[in-house]
C-alpha cells in the first residue's frame, strides 16, 4: 500500500440535518481525532478497536470549549472505505457545528481532502477498480431506481469482470501470436492467423453486444435531456408543473415571467427525463428576459429531444415560425396547447414540419400529459429498458469500447487481406488496452485525476 | 422506560453527499435491520456487541436485489440518542439509494418517524430535559459560532441547571409556608413572612438577571431581522452584494429587477444579520413585481431594523416620501447610496426624519460598508455581546421566566401589604410550575408535541 497523507473532509450533505459526518482518512486519522476528543472516561479513544465506536465530546483545543457531543468510529485499514485506517465522527448535523469540528480535525494535522479524494484513494490502494469507483458516484447521483440499480452492479464489479474477461481473451491471442513470430513457420503462421481471426471475431461480437447497450445506459444514468421551448406565455411552465404533479415553476398571465431557466427530472417507468423549462424565445428589450432567451438557445443545441408548444387555439406567427427554424433538424414533439379552447392552427401545415408526433394537449384539463409521457418512452427505448444484464452507462466506458471494436475490425481486415499477423497484433494490443481504460489498468495519472475531480466533496 | 413502536428516518440532509445515515430506532430496530441485510459472512447481524458496526449489504427481500453497500451500527439502549434500541445504516448518499433502503426498513416493520421523534423520545425516556432537547435543534440551526456555543452550552444542561436551582429554593419556601399554616401561630407567621420575603427577593433578582440576557439570547439565536428598502435602483441589491461579498442578488440596471425576496444571513462578530432585500416600493402596473411590492411591505412590518436607502444624487421625490411614511415609528438607518456621485439631497430635512444613523455609502467604492456594521452592532449590542455565561435564547424560555418574575412580584406584594402568607404561598407555586416549564417538568403533552413538531425530519 501506498503512503499518503492524512485528509478530512464533511462526508454528509451540509445543511439543517440530523446527523453530519466528518470522514478523516490515513496514517494519523486515529492519532489527530484522539487529540481533540474527550469521552465520558479518562481512556479517550485509547485501545479503541476496529469497527467499534465511542460516545463522547470534541473540544477545541485553544479554548477548551466543547465544540459538538459527538460519537466517534474507528475503522481500521484495509477494512474501510479507502483501505486506509479511517475515523468517522458523527456529530450534531447543523451547519456552523459540523465545520467548527472540521476545523478542528484540519488544525490538528489533517489536510482538505479534494473531491473525490477518499474514492480516488480507494482506487489507488486497489480496494476498487476505475469503473467502480465511478459507479460509487453514480449511486449517489442517481436520479431513479434504475439507474441506482445499473450503478450498484457495476460498484459490484460486474461490468470489470466482462471487461477483464474480453482483456484476457485477448491476451492469449497476443501470447498465442508472439509464440508464432518467435519460430515463424510458413504453415504454423498460416493456420494461427485463421485461428486468431475466429477468435477475434467472437470478441468483436461481444464488444458490439456490450456496446449495444450503450445508447439506453447512457439515458438511465443522465436523464433524457429535454427542452420545452415556445413563445411566451404558450403553456410552458403549467407543462413542466403537470409533469412534475406540482407548482416549480410560478405560473402567471404575464408573457416573460420565467427568466431563469428550471430544470427538473421527472421519472417516466423509471427513466429519468431532465426536463428544462426555458424562457420563451422572443425579440425582447428587456435585459434581464434577453439573457434568459439567450440561455434557452443554448439548451436547445444541447438537447436529446425538443417539446415545441403551439398555441392551439391562435394562428402560427412570426415568432412561431422562427422557433420552428431554430430547431429544425432537432429530432421534436409538437405539443398543440390550449385544446380546451377552440382550433385555429392549420394541422395540415404542421405535418410538413417532419415532427416526430403531434400531441394536443390541455394545461387546464391535464388531456394530453399521458400521451406525451409514451410518446417520449417510445422514442427512446424500443427494448424491454428494465433488462437488468450489463449495462454501459458511462460515456468514456463507451468511448474506450469504440476504440477497441475499431481495432479489433483493424485487426481482422489485417489478418484476412494480408495475412499480416505482426502488424494484426499491434491493433489487438491496442484494443487490450483501450479497453483497460474502463478499469484504470491502463490510464494515465492526469486522466484519472480528471475523473476524480468531477467527484462530489467528501467522496 | 416506556414501550414505543420502532421508528426510522433519514438522519442526514438528503442530497448529494458522500454518506447517508438511515436512523432506526426502537425494541424492534436490531431484528428488522437483520432481516435486510446481508454481511461478506453467514452472520448477518447476529450477536453483534453495543457500540460496534458491521460491512454488508442492505438487501432488497422481494427481488433479491442489493440495494446498497452499506456499515451498520449497533447502540443498545440505554446508551444511545433515543435512549432506546437503535440501529444505524450509513449507506451510500444518494437521494434514490437512500430513500430505497428506508423504503425497505419501513416494509419490514418500523414506522417513519415524525420531524422531532428522535430527541421527543430521549426527552420522554428522561435522558435529556426539554430546555437540552430545545438545544439539540438550537445547534443545527445555529447561523454563527456565537449561536452554536450558546446552544452547546444549554445542550449541556447550563440552562435547566440554573433554572432548577431556582425552583429548588422556590419549593423550600413552599415547604417553610406549609409548614407555618399547618402550625399557626401568630409570631411564627409574621417571622416566617419576613423571612420568605427576603428570600423570594433574592430569588426575583436571580430572575431578572437571567432574564436580562434574553434580548441578546434571541437575537444571537435568531439573528437580527434586517430589512433593505428603497425605491427601485437605489442599490438595494447592491449593497446585499457588499455585505455579503459575493453575487447573490442579480444586479442590473433596470428598475425592478429583484422581485423574490432574498434572505440571506451575514455575521457581524459572532452575531448573526438576517438580512433582507426586496423588491423596490413603487406603485406598478407589472402583476410580478406587485407580488413582490406587498412582500416586501409585509417584511417591514415584521423587521428589527430597517435600513432605507436613497439616493444622495437626487431630491427626495413622492416615492421616497411614500416609504419614508410607511416605516415610520420603526428603528431605522437612513443610507444615502451613490456618495460617489453629486450630492443632491437635502440633509437637513432627513435629520428631522429621526433616524437612528445617517450614512452616506457607495456600493461602488464601498464606502461606508464598515461604518454600517458598527451602527448595526451599536444599536443592539450595549454589553458585551460574547460573554457566554447562561443565555436566553429561546422565546418560550424568557416568556415562562417573565410569568414567573411576575409571581415573584405579586407574591412579595401580597407579604409586604397582607402579611397573607397563604395568598404568597398561592404565587410562589404558580412561579414554581412556570420555570417547571423551562424544563418540560410542568407542560401539557400537547404542547411538548407542539414543540417537538418544529424540529426537523431524522432528528
Amino acid at each position: 500500500m501506498r503512503e499518503f497523507d492524512t485528509i478530512a473532509a464533511i462526508a454528509t450533505v451540509l445543511g439543517e440535518g440530523g446527523i453530519s459526518i466528518i470522514r478523516v482518512s490515513g496514517e494519523k486519522s486515529l492519532d489527530i481525532v484522539s487529540s481533540i476528543f474527550k469521552g465520558k472516561k479518562e481512556t479517550g479513544l485509547n485501545g479503541i478497536k476496529t469497527y467499534t465506536m465511542r460516545y463522547g465530546f470534541i473540544i477545541e483545543k485553544e479554548t477548551g470549549d466543547v465544540l459538538d457531543e459527538v460519537i466517534v468510529t474507528y475503522m481500521k485499514a484495509p477494512r474501510s472505505f479507502t483501505a486506509e485506517d479511517t475515523v468517522e465522527i458523527n456529530c450534531h448535523g447543523g451547519v456552523i457545528s459540523t465545520q467548527k469540528v472540521l476545523e478542528e480535525v484540519i488544525k490538528n494535522g489533517a489536510r482538505i481532502a479534494e473531491p473525490g479524494e477518499f474514492t480516488k484513494r480507494a482506487f489507488l490502494n486497489g480496494r476498487i477498480d476505475l469503473s467502480q469507483a465511478e459507479a460509487v458516484i453514480d449511486i449517489i447521483r442517481a436520479k431513479t431506481e434504475l439507474s441506482m440499480k445499473s450503478a450498484v452492479q457495476q460498484s459490484s464489479g460486474r461490468v470489470s469482470k466482462e471487461i477483464n474477461n474480453i482483456r484476457g481473451n485477448l491476451l492469449e491471442i497476443i501470447a498465442h501470436i508472439e509464440a508464432t513470430v518467435d519460430y515463424p513457420e510458413d504453415d504454423l503462421e498460416e493456420m494461427t492467423s485463421e485461428r486468431v481471426a475466429v477468435e477475434l471475431g467472437g470478441i468483436l461480437d461481444k464488444i458490439k453486444e456490450i456496446l449495444s447497450t450503450a445508447d439506453e445506459g447512457k439515458i438511465i444514468r443522465e436523464g433524457l435531456n429535454t427542452v420545452i421551448v415556445g413563445k411566451p406565455n404558450v403553456g410552458k411552465s403549467s407543462l413542466l408543473n403537470s409533469l412534475l404533479m406540482e407548482k416549480r415553476a410560478i405560473v402567471t398571465d404575464v408573457p416573460g415571467t420565467t427568466r431563469d431557466v428550471i430544470e427538473e427530472y421527472i421519472n417516466i417507468d423509471g427513466v429519468p427525463v431532465k426536463i428544462i423549462d426555458t424562457a420563451g424565445i422572443r425579440d425582447t428589450e428587456d435585459v434581464v428576459e434577453k439573457i434568459g432567451v439567450e440561455k434557452s438557445k443554448e439548451k436547445i443545441n444541447e438537447a436529446d429531444l425538443i417539446i415545441l408548444m403551439l398555441d392551439l387555439s391562435r394562428e402560427l406567427d412570426e415568432e412561431d415560425h422562427e422557433i420552428i427554424e431554430y430547431i429544425e433538424g432537432k429530432k421534436y414533439i409538437i405539443l398543440l396547447n390550449k385544446s380546451d379552447l377552440d382550433g385555429k392552427i392549420n394541422k395540415e401545415s404542421l405535418n410538413k414540419l417532419n415532427p416526430r408526433y403531434i400531441i394536443e394537449t390541455s394545461s387546464k384539463t391535464g388531456q394530453g400529459i399521458d400521451e406525451l409521457k409514451d410518446c417520449i418512452k417510445d422514442l427512446f427505448f424500443k427494448g424491454e429498458v428494465t433488462s437488468m444484464d450489463i449495462l454501459i452507462t458511462n460515456t468514456r466506458h463507451k468511448e474506450a469500447l469504440i476504440r477497441a471494436k475499431e481495432n479489433c475490425i483493424q485487426a481482422l481486415d489485417a489478418l484476412e487481406n494480408t495475412l499480416a499477423i505482426d502488424l494484426a497484433s499491434i491493433d489487438i494490443r491496442n484494443a487490450w488496452s483501450n479497453l483497460g481504460e474502463i478499469t484504470g489498468d491502463t490510464l494515465g495519472e492526469d486522466i484519472i485525476d480528471k475523473i476524480f475531480s468531477e467527484f462530489c466533496l467528501g467522496k
